[in-house]
């Protein structure tokens, strides 16, 4: 950020009165520009016992595998976002339930929310941000070709709650390694 | 939003190609700035079946009192975030537990996540944010004068799940009805 979003004056990045962060503040009209993290939200989709998965289109990860999830938007809730994404990216339909995993992705600023989210029907295809648009068993899922590590997590856990016969939310944080390699550690809460 | 905050050009309001939400564009370098909902993260600091609350310090709602919770900062967790808010509001040290609410606020493009924490000790006091911090059991809070909706419903179930003896999540939207009083509307999610 190098300009005032109201004014257009230079910002200078200082820490304000009373805070104790660096934040960037417009030198003319004084305007405190906070940057926060993104929320993304988005559905595990199920029929007996699969999971729906999507081919990335785009980059970040083209070619590679991922749930239905996007940036929750202005003016709606995590459980609509999650509908929305699940039908803009597989023109899948799926109930919105409870929420399965929340991790805190501190390297990007994000937060991910993943529901559970059973099928209506079997009429899905790719949007225009995926490839191709499939329904996996926990022993099809193509482990070595997930797009995102929290995706990876979120899968592993909701496989192993399938087989015990029980979900729990799970929570926590993935931390990026430092180093060039894509490793991370991930740290469940509770 | 009036101006690019990259190049310091004016902004106009339009649909991207490919996108379907106005957002504001630069009429100069292009660059797309999205917008999109802030998390607040917080705790319900508990000892023997009471809570810590907060008397609001600050607007919105001086006077009023409420859980420690604050805008989740870019770096940390949402578990991090709860624990410094609840250090930052009522200089009080928890052991940040389960998450008990997760509540979208569209009308205020706020995510409301508050966690379980069980108090470590009893010294705690008010932070610059609060006039005061105080315990309460359920007989004691002060329904009429909370500051929130989000803080109300949350200890309405918190004391429900309370005499079940069964804490489970509650997650939901919390709509503003129109007109010009304090007017709600919650639905919860499952
Ligand atoms: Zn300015
Ligand atoms: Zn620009």
């Amino acid at each position: 950020m190098n300009f005032c979003s109201q004014c257009g004056s230079r910002v200078e990045t200082k820490v304000p009165e009373g805070d104790n962060r660096p934040r960037h503040i417009c030198i003319d009209c004084g305007v405190i520009h906070y940057q926060n993290p993104n929320v993304v939200t988005g559905c595990i989709p199920e029929w007996e016992g699969k999971v729906l998965l999507c081919r990335r289109a785009i980059e970040p990860r083209r070619g590679y595998w991922t749930l239905p999830a996007g940036f929750l938007e202005n003016g709606e809730s995590t459980q609509e976002g999650a509908l929305r994404e699940t039908v803009e990216e597989a023109n899948a339909r799926v109930l919105v339930g409870p929420l399965y995993t929340l991790f805190s992705l501190p390297h990007i600023d994000q937060i991910y929310m993943l529901f559970r989210g059973p099928l209506q029907d079997l009429d899905y295809g790719p949007g225009v941000e995926s490839l191709e648009v499939k329904l996996f068993s926990e022993e099809e899922i193509p482990w070595d070709d997930l797009a995102f590590q929290v995706v990876a997590e979120t899968l592993k856990y909701y496989f192993e709650d399938q087989r015990r016969g029980e979900f729990r939310l799970r929570s926590g944080v993935i931390e990026r390694l430092p180093g060039t390699e894509r490793r991370y550690r991930t740290t469940l809460h509770e």
